[in-house]
This record gives structure tokens, sequence and C-alpha cells, in this order.
């Protein structure tokens, strides 16, 4: 289904080791990608890797904290020069003034752009929504709590379904518009007087694959209701549970705040992210990034803690 | 006197081997540090030398274009989040609309800096002038030619005298305010009739060095009076002479007109940078960045190819 490739990991500022956020959607048919938030050096991450700016499609947003969208500018700019006329669109999905950074900058800076950028905004009404929606995927978002209008974002797959044409044949169902009926689920009344059901002619072929991007936030059920039972959890995880203070006042996630939201919802595996550079060298709490990963998994077990460029397919 | 650190020697958007904009000046003695430019990944690039954001005083922007400021915020941001309370202020100097840019950026994102940032701006009236000044150096801007305001800068040091106080001892001049008046320069005239000059009581011990930065032009007059013996030209050849026609369309400087500038100048060395991404790799012209170092020794041999995170000290 979808690849997913870690692009930046830490939180507030790069390090050596750890760029600012970003995440990377691969769908592993199409190539095609997306992003998830897309802080500093975003696209020199990307150079790193086998993907293609030119198959960049759709950029989700969390929200406007510059680690995660300062590297939106020159992204799209690079996109713009690398491409050449004649690209496809862009959609990059936000909140709110997402639009004015992206005109003001693009202003200012005299970004000339080879293609249309779609801007669609989440209506600042709702807590929750789908903001997208295709033949095969649907995004919903979902507003989580941070001291900045943010937004945890899924993405499902949709099921797939198989009709069973040999088992309507075996019944000898008349092929045309009633096979079309019992495609659709419904109950069909023959002329023979014989009653179907759809149901009983379709086979699911692909389970729905869900995966979560809590975006920056403290605990939250908003998130734990889109997160249900998801494939895959990406939740923030910028401090140690040792800094308990500090996360509440900061708005953010301790490792096992991540792994509690996984708990409740569910999830078949939770991936830590956002990571403060504060465990990265000696502070005075003595954490290390490996007691981050001990401390979540005492709650959840399925848990791994994301690294720039670690890959993970759902 | 500086040392110049490449932190940026690509035009237009990243490469794996260039990244966008950015050169770092650090004062030997002090290791205070000021930049020129300030590219997407200029944070990162700063990273991997050993170079300091707390150090860092001033930021000298050519032009707003985004190669060359898109790292600015990232950058202001991250020396805030590191250097915690109390830091030092800075400044930031560059044309009309910087401030609008850092203003803007700052307001939708909500990013907060826990210093006072000065922004002096480029007076648009005048082509050239004196930006700042201090004891020891002076920062002079020229405008030059490209498809947006844009100005070249240089960094002088001033030239330093020492006051021969043991002449001033052998001609029997008394201490006190005669020394002060020929430490200036001035003629006096003793009580006893005698007369002495202050330039025979001063020796310079150190030399004037400049150093000059073109910023993003093409073959410009004001460029080469700013550089008028400069020690060190640091000049931007995005193309190769091979590409003239494009070099003039995209208000670009190819690797002769950087030499003849530096000819024309009398700079002491040149150093090109600012070169195009098309020259890392295959292109129909076939030229090579070894070639374009060979245009424009062919005209000045004084010159080197700038690449990442070179240094040269002046």
């Amino acid at each position: 289904m979808v690849k997913v490739i870690f692009l930046g990991t830490g939180s507030g500022m790069p390090t050596l080791k750890r760029n600012v956020s970003s995440i990377a959607l691969i769908f592993t048919n199409s190539n095609k990608l997306w992003l998830w938030d897309c802080g500093e050096g975003t696209q020199h991450q990307i150079q790193k890797t086998s993907l293609k700016l030119s198959k960049l499609e759709k950029i989700f947003i969390t929200h406007l904290h510059g680690d995660h969208i300062f590297g939106l500018p020159g992204l799209l700019a690079s996109r713009g020069l690398r491409g050449g006329q004649g690209q496809k669109e862009i959609q990059v999905f936000g909140p709110e003034d997402l639009e004015a950074y992206l005109e003001e900058t693009q202003k200012i800076t005299k970004t000339y752009v080879p293609y249309k950028i779609e801007i669609k905004i989440i209506p600042k009404d709702f807590s929750e929504g789908i903001i997208y929606e295709d033949e095969d995927y649907l995004i919903r978002y979902a507003e989580v709590i941070h001291n900045f209008a943010t937004y945890a974002y899924s993405i499902e797959k949709k099921e797939r379904y198989r009709f069973l044409v040999e088992e309507a044949k075996k019944c000898n169902i008349p092929a045309g518009p009633v096979y079309g009926a019992l495609k659709r689920g419904e109950k069909v009344r023959l002329p023979d007087g014989r009653i179907f059901y759809g149901s009983d002619f379709i086979a699911r072929v692909e389970k729905s694959k869900k995966i979560v991007f809590s975006g920056d936030t403290i605990f939250c059920k908003n998130l734990i209701n889109l997160a249900k039972n998801a494939d895959l959890l990406i939740h923030e995880a910028t401090f140690s549970q040792q800094e308990e203070d500090l996360a509440r006042r900061n708005f953010h996630s301790t490792t096992v705040i991540a792994a509690r939201v996984a708990r409740e919802a569910e999830a078949k595996l939770l991936i830590l992210t956002h990571i403060s550079p504060r465990y990265s060298s000696n502070n005075k709490s003595g954490v290390r990034e490996k007691d981050l990963l001990s401390e979540a998994q005492r709650i959840f077990p399925q848990t791994l803690l994301a690294e720039d460029f670690m890959e993970y397919e759902v």
C-alpha cells in the first residue's frame, strides 16, 4: 500500500541526526509522493533518498510552527525549477493562514512557480472531518491540542471488493444490470421470483488500512478517535516521561502519553517522532534516546522510535 | 583578520554538493560570526562546522530571492532556542521588504525569538554607501544589476596605526595633550617654538584589507568600483561562458564576466560562487565545473572555484 519514509524526526530545530518535521508517503504502485509537514531542509532530505519532487502531489500541514513549514516555500520553488513547464498542479492542505504564509512569502521573494498550487484550508468550525477523498484513499483531519491550531491526519486506504461472477453464474443469475445491482450490495428480485443479496456475491480482496499522524499535541481524545484501530500511529513524543511538566508547559507529549494514546486507540503499531534535540547529547536528566523507547514500550510494546530515513510499509 | 567559510555555493536550488547561498565571515580573534545571505539549510550547514549560532552578530542580505533568504527565519528561531534568555541582539541588513519578510513570517508562524532583531534597510535612493561602521570595520554596499533590487557588500578592515612614543620622547616632547594631538596626525607648535607633525610619529602596523561579495548580478561597473583593489572578490558565476545568453536573460554572470570584473577592479584574488546545478551532472553543453574555473583563469589567473565548506583567510 503505502510506504512511510521519515524525512525529519526532530523537534524545534535541526540536529545533525534529526531534521525538523516531515514524513513522506509513497504509493508503492504509482511512485506518487505525498508529504506530511515540511520543515526547513525537507527538500535536502528528499535529495538524499530516491524520492522525486516531480512525483509530489499533495502536502498536508499539521500546523504553522516554523519547524513544520519553513521548508515549504523552498521546496515548492525547487519543484518548479527542476520540472520546467507543464508540471502537474500540487495541493497543499492545512490550517487557516497557510494561504497567507505562502502568498506573502512568494510575493515578497518574487518566487515564480510554473504550476498551480491549490491551497485547501481546514474549516475552522469543525474539530474533525474529511479533507480529501478519491477512489482509493480518504484523508481525515482531527483537531488536536497544541499552543497553535493543529490537526492530526489519517490516511485510509479503502477496502477493495471483488464481484464473485462465478457464484452468480452457478445460481443462473443473468448477466447485465442485475450483476451491477449485486456488485453495489443491493437486494435483487429476479423475474422468476428468486431473491439474492449482494453481500453473498462480494468478497473483500483488500482490507482497509489506516495510518495516522498526530501533529504536535498533548494527550488528546479527538486523536484517539481518529486513530481507532490504526495500522500505524505516528505520534509526537517530544519529551521523556521524566520531563512531564516541561511537556505540558510546551503543549507537547511525552513518550508515555503517546503510548497511552496508541493503547486506547488499539493501534497495531506506534512510531514515536518529533524527538527533542536534548536527548541527543548530555542533559541534566541523563535521559537518552533509547530510554525514550523503553518508556513507551512499558505501556505499549509495539512501539518503534523513528530515525531520519527510516522506512515502514503498511 | 577574517576567515571566509563558504556555506552554500550553488544557485537556485540545493544539490547534494552545493547548498544555496550563504557565506560566513569569522573574526579569528574574537570568533564572532557574520553572514552574507542565508539560503535554506544555512543553519544545517553551520552545524557541520565549528561555527556557533550564539556568536552570530550580523547578517547582510544581498537580495530577497528565496535561495538567498529562505533559511533566515529558521536560523533566527534556532538561535533563540539554542541560546535561551539573555542573548545578544542581532542585526540584519538588507533591501526594502526584508522587514516585511521577517515580520510576516514570524507573525504567521508565531515564532518567538528571545532577543532583539535590529533590521537595517539599505536606503533606496542611493546606489552606494556605508551601511555599518565600527572601530575596526567598514561595510559598504553598492547596487548591482539583477532582476530584483540587489546589493554587493564590501567589508574593509581599517588600517591600524601605532603612536611612536619613543620617537616623541627622543625629541623631548612633553607627554599629555600634545601626544594626543600628534596621534590624531595634527601639526603641533610647542611653547619653545618647535613645530612637529603627527605623521612623523605614527606608523602603520596593519594594512587595510577588503573582501567584496557581488550578490547576483550581470557585469556591473558599480561593483568594479566597490571591489577596487580588493584582497578578495567573491563573484557569482552562475553560468559558463558557453551559456552567455542564458546568463544575460536571467540577469546572472558567466565565469568570464566575473573574471573581467576582477581584472578591472585589480582584485588580488577572485573566488567564483553561485554555481548552477546544471554543471554537477550531464547537460547538453557538456560543460563541467572544472571547465568553469578554466574559463575564468584564462582572463584572471588568480581565480578559485568555491566549494561548500571551503575556507579562505584574508
